[in-house]
């Protein structure tokens, strides 16, 4: 009898044994697949491999994203601070626009593509942020870096004294994390009823490997002061389109939250909580006011941005109303006075922290420099291709 | 001395070991990242976290990655079997459409972008391909399987008896791999030079979180055969709008590399090496040749196609003319002999596997059982939301 029974444990337990066995080497037979945050996960539906798009490039100095698609970065992050903004060792005069040849070719975006667009080829995280060795000012140079950008007004002017606020900005903060991409933005649709839009932007290149001319960009500044105990976070966005060089830097502002939800992108999740981001977004809305006030005194007849963000206008300002009334317009109406418990969240708007004005016109004539001509190179003058 | 150099050796030590360690504990510091394979990467650009863009989500029976900025599934990969789809344990009558609500409501797609649109909730992943259980089938009716697809003519007709293709592709192989998803093709500029091009398609819902209307929709199938050993491969395109009925679907075949650089995605990376791609895409266009020959003498009026993707065009073919060449020109022309060598590669195109006919035009209506009613809801009838 004990036999017998010691026989039925034996078969029961080969058999559970077995089974175990079995499903645990099918399970390991399983084709992996990776979710973002690292974890393998098994499934049947992997056997040949995920379908792979976006590319994450990670440089000495940046990270991005690179769209496949669309062959323009999705995002570029980057890490500045006074001392990368002021260090000399990296130098443009070594630097080249380079193919990123750690994509595909058919999926990169390629000197070709630039060629007698009559685009240029506009960095996202900018050569001039990054000096402090001429590695990390070469890496900026790669293609996959830059989206096409409208040169004279945008890229070559009123982007470029934008860059030069950020770079102000890292000697106002510790530390400085900027995120820079390219934007879809839908119109609304030509003759259709109200409430109807379409997304229309050019496509360069030659078919099937287009690629996409944006509609605006964006920067998400997020600077850390006082230690890091505290934070100026802001977001603007701009149409790739010449700006007229008066137009108020905090008309271009835009709350967090839209800009997230029409870049289908969250940025610096590990500090913009729900709270910190609603906040800070009340702000912008109240500096996009202001920025639009002043834009109304420069130009009456200045038609009204598409709120929460702005429409892909140039939002020219004849230049003889702008004159007459900069002066009295520009005076100082952009200070906005945080409340207790937006301070206590540590996070303040970046315009709260940093008036948000850019620097004068003439800036990038000179450098910078008063008097000097020889600083150009530094300013982002970013040569249209040869043809 | 013997001390001093001991002492001095000691000192060194100290300061190179410190130098370790201070060097390992700051980059142990460093914030942390992941790359897609699962490394993880430390760079100090990512303290605050890296911007959070398409969202992978894995199901029982199917994954898909969803595109945050357009609203739409970006890919939805699923495994079939004649098992899966001639199982009846899951019933559509148990199903509704439902959110995601593993994704943000402000990045997700909703019931309200689809409300009043005139379009479709069309299944990527088709409900009737995951009868295995309630629970696979109730899966393919969350929101992020859907893209707004044109309802008469395409998601309820041509698209339907395509999917029906595909199910009769699984019993014909062993195990059937299908990848599924949105496209937004480029079209020539309208009024633009020769060689411009534009992205033009309507964006649906409110500001700032609208959905896109894709042009057109893609397939890739891979079908095991004879044990794994070889496989079956191929790629469609059809524009989202009704379809002839008579259209042949050789016409719809485009080479993979071609759909992979308008859709910034590899697909089947496990499988689909260059050698493999290029000799299944060659046959491609020699069906997609043998299909718009076809075309032609159904419709003798039709436009050529833009190469290597079809045009955004409905590719209406009219009835009358349709109807007198159809039995002549669907004589078996689609056979493509393939070479020993492309043989030994073990991948063959899907329509060398399988003749590329679609079921006969009325299928739909009886639910592939002759005389039989009943079986509508089988067959991809997605309903438009109630108003």
């Amino acid at each position: 009898m004990a036999a017998r029974h010691i026989m039925l444990g034996t078969v029961v337990g080969m058999g559970l044994g077995g089974a175990a066995a079995f499903l645990y080497v099918r399970r390991q037979q399983q084709p992996a697949a990776r979710l973002p945050d690292g974890t393998e996960i098994r499934h049947q539906v992997f056997k040949h491999g995920m379908p792979v798009g976006d590319r994450l490039r990670v440089f000495t100095d940046y990270a991005s994203s690179f769209d496949t698609r669309l062959r323009n970065p999705r995002w570029v992050l980057e890490h500045i601070d006074a001392d990368k903004v002021a260090s000399r060792e990296g130098s443009r005069k070594g630097s080249g626009f380079v193919e990123d040849k750690g994509i595909e070719r058919r999926f990169r975006s390629t000197l070709d593509h630039f060629r007698n667009s009559g685009y240029d080829r506009g960095h996202m995280a900018p050569a001039a942020n990054h000096k402090r060795s001429q590695e990390a000012m070469d890496q900026t140079f790669i293609l996959s870096n830059t989206s096409p950008q409208v040169g004279a007004g945008f890229n070559r002017d009123y982007w470029a004294r934008f860059e030069r606020f950020v770079q102000d900005l890292s000697r106002r903060c510790d530390d400085v994390w900027v995120v820079t991409g390219p934007l879809y933005l839908p119109q609304p649709a030509p003759g259709g009823a109200p409430g109807t839009y379409v997304m229309n932007h050019p496509m360069i290149g030659t078919p099937p490997q287009l690629m996409a001319v944006p509609t605006h960009f964006f920067k998400v500044v997020l600077g850390e002061f006082s230690g890091g105990r505290r934070a100026a976070v802001g977001a603007f966005v701009m149409p790739n389109a010449a700006i007229h060089p008066q137009v108020p830097l905090a008309s271009f502002t835009v709350p967090i939250s839209a800009l997230e939800e029409v870049a289908g992108l969250r940025f610096f999740p590990g500090y913009l909580s729900d709270t910190r981001r609603e906040a800070i977004d009340e702000t912008a809305l109240a500096v996009q006011r202001v920025g639009h006030a002043e834009l109304q005194l420069l130009n009456p007849g200045h038609q009204p941005l598409l709120l929460p963000l702005p429409a892909n206008s140039a939002q020219a300002v004849p230049a003889a109303a702008a004159g007459a009334v900069a002066a009295a317009a520009l005076g100082g109406s952009l200070a906005v006075q945080p409340t207790d418990q937006r301070r206590s969240l540590g996070a303040v708007h970046v315009c709260e922290h940093t008036e948000c004005r850019l620097s004068a016109e003439q800036l990038w004539e000179n450098g910078g420099r008063p008097g000097s001509r020889k600083g150009k190179g530094e300013l982002q003058r970013t040569k249209s291709a040869p043809p």
